[in-house]
């Protein structure tokens, strides 16, 4: 770090010169919309009918890893829950808690990252709020973003699941758990990457050409195994998953040996795990494949009503084993 | 801190089986209600045509002071900052960064503090989020809220205000700022009490009770000279204060001395500042008088042609000073 260079300091959240400084130099430039441009307590937007609301706090260490940084993650993590739940996201909230002594390049860096994949995503970040703590009562910057989004498809729940359903997966498991442990750990570096991405495009794709879509999660904190476990749990329905069928890179599968960990288990934030209805799976698995987003698509299970409220692997030499839902915490601080 | 006592661990921010206990219950008890029962990635909810949209982080410490506590600030912060755009707050999302060693019963106790200040606004809180940080990479809890309002007063806005315009404040001048620093300090203890409340009712009486409403803030981190400041700064208009209408409490005149601070920088948490029309003054005060948040409520200025840009003191010795935007962090983690 050069003696020179700015760094953030307690007078930057006080809510005087230096937080409208911070604001107008570093924040608005990056988000330069209507709304925001008024400064006042909140934005005022035009409505719709039936809304979205989701809200995630982003603590991931380190701030910028292969494939993406915090910015990226705090706006497409947001988009993405939104987009799962059948809606179009429209509107983001942007609030920062940044520790005394940041770098404001690096805030710059992020700022420029949250810009790029808002643009990408479609969204606009309209309202947000900044806050500074003391040095050792932070870690260099957490984000929190809400989203609002109008709802293009009701009825997408787990509730929905049938029988025979397909499990799909819109690609290869556990790439962004790996790679922000990998650059934690300063091993394999550049060798993975993480999967951060908007689905709001695959998602509507998806959902405006496939009618029976049950219901759309993207795996992120414990995985994909934790997500189809909190589809069935407490119900008559089990998963049956093909252990064959689940496409994981093998730098992936060499870091989670390496590291101790399990790709099933490891987040994703590019990806979207769809039960739809048998009938319908070939469709919905074409519609995935023809984006980039989903090119390596995949029916990788089934729903049975053998195994209620189970997740069961069948391995390549044809044994079963029981996948629980993430028990510790296996990934400190992945997103 | 007894050693049976339940804390946080790493493992509660791990997205697995921790996590759903934690939320399950600790989290959703304290906030029941069919939105956030289906536990997805998001919330679908009715809707309506102009939205407001706003988001507050909260990091003040301590987490529990006289009148307060986080909780408590959270919501009330996040409904107000709704309440002054003219909305109505309806919806507010609710995400939790933990520190590793938080006593879950200083958690129980500020959730059951969310649900209560909820509960007194009228808002629901529908989707959340929590993370778990290392141990010194935080400070015990931090919280964000957004929150979602139906647009039902459109137009109050900074740009309103016109020459001979009244200003008014609905009640004493820095409490919150002083009860929470009072109480970092273990000075003075018990003599003064934050004023954090939801003003939304207020807010709604006065609008549509009074047509001559220009703009209202809730005067938060920085206090009411620096929103004022806000109001005026660049445009042709300025903005003089009769210092001996300013209603603060004696205690809290006593702890400024105290503490070297100005009543007029400290934050407030339950107060408005409302520029309206000179002929609907006297009926805007009768209105905010009326119901206990406003009981206090009075013409503390004009707004003058003569001072364009400035924020200007008529001290009760005759003096004038300017009053700036506050400069430097005269109250870090104050809210």
């Amino acid at each position: 770090m050069d003696g020179n260079e700015e760094i953030i300091t307690l007078d930057y959240g006080s809510g005087g010169k230096k937080t409208s400084r911070l604001i107008e130099r570093t924040i608005l430039p990056a988000l330069c919309n209507p709304y925001l441009g008024e400064l006042g307590d909140g934005a005022i937007l035009p409505g719709a009918s039936e809304l979205a609301f989701s809200t995630d706090s982003f603590v991931v260490d380190p701030l910028f890893f292969p494939g993406g940084d915090i910015g990226k993650l705090a706006v497409c993590g947001t988009v993405n829950d939104l987009a799962v739940c059948g809606a179009e996201p429209k509107y983001l909230s942007l609030s920062l808690i940044l520790e005394e002594g940041f770098p404001l390049s690096d805030l710059e860096r992020v700022m420029a990252s949250i810009r790029a994949a808002a643009e990408q995503a479609g969204v606009q970040i309209v309202t947000g709020d900044t806050k500074v703590v003391q040095k050792g009562r932070g870690d260099k910057l957490y984000i929190n973003t809400a989203g609002i989004g109008f709802l293009r498809h009701p009825g997408l729940s787990p509730k929905a699941i049938r029988e025979g359903d397909a499990v799909l997966l819109s690609g290869t498991a556990g790439d962004h758990g790996t790679a922000v442990m990998l650059s934690r750990s300063g091993l394999m570096e550049g060798e993975i990457f993480s999967d951060c991405a908007a689905l709001n495009g695959l998602t509507e794709a998806l959902l405006s050409g496939c009618r029976g879509v049950r219901v759309l999660r993207d795996p992120t904190r414990g995985g994909v195994a934790t997500t189809l476990n909190e589809f069935v749990e407490g119900t008559p329905l089990g998963i049956e998953l093909d252990e064959s069928a689940i496409p994981v890179r093998p730098a992936v599968s060499a870091a989670c040996e390496l590291l101790g960990l399990d790709p099933l288990y490891c987040a994703n934030e590019g990806k979207i795990l769809a039960v739809v209805a048998p009938e319908e799976a070939d469709r919905a698995l074409e519609i995935l494949r023809s984006r980039p987003e989903g090119r390596e698509a995949g029916q990788i299970g089934v729903v049975t009503g053998a195994l209620p409220g189970k997740l069961v692997v069948r391995t390549a030499l044809g044994g079963r084993r029981i996948l629980q839902k993430l028990t510790g915490a296996q990934l400190p601080r992945i997103c």
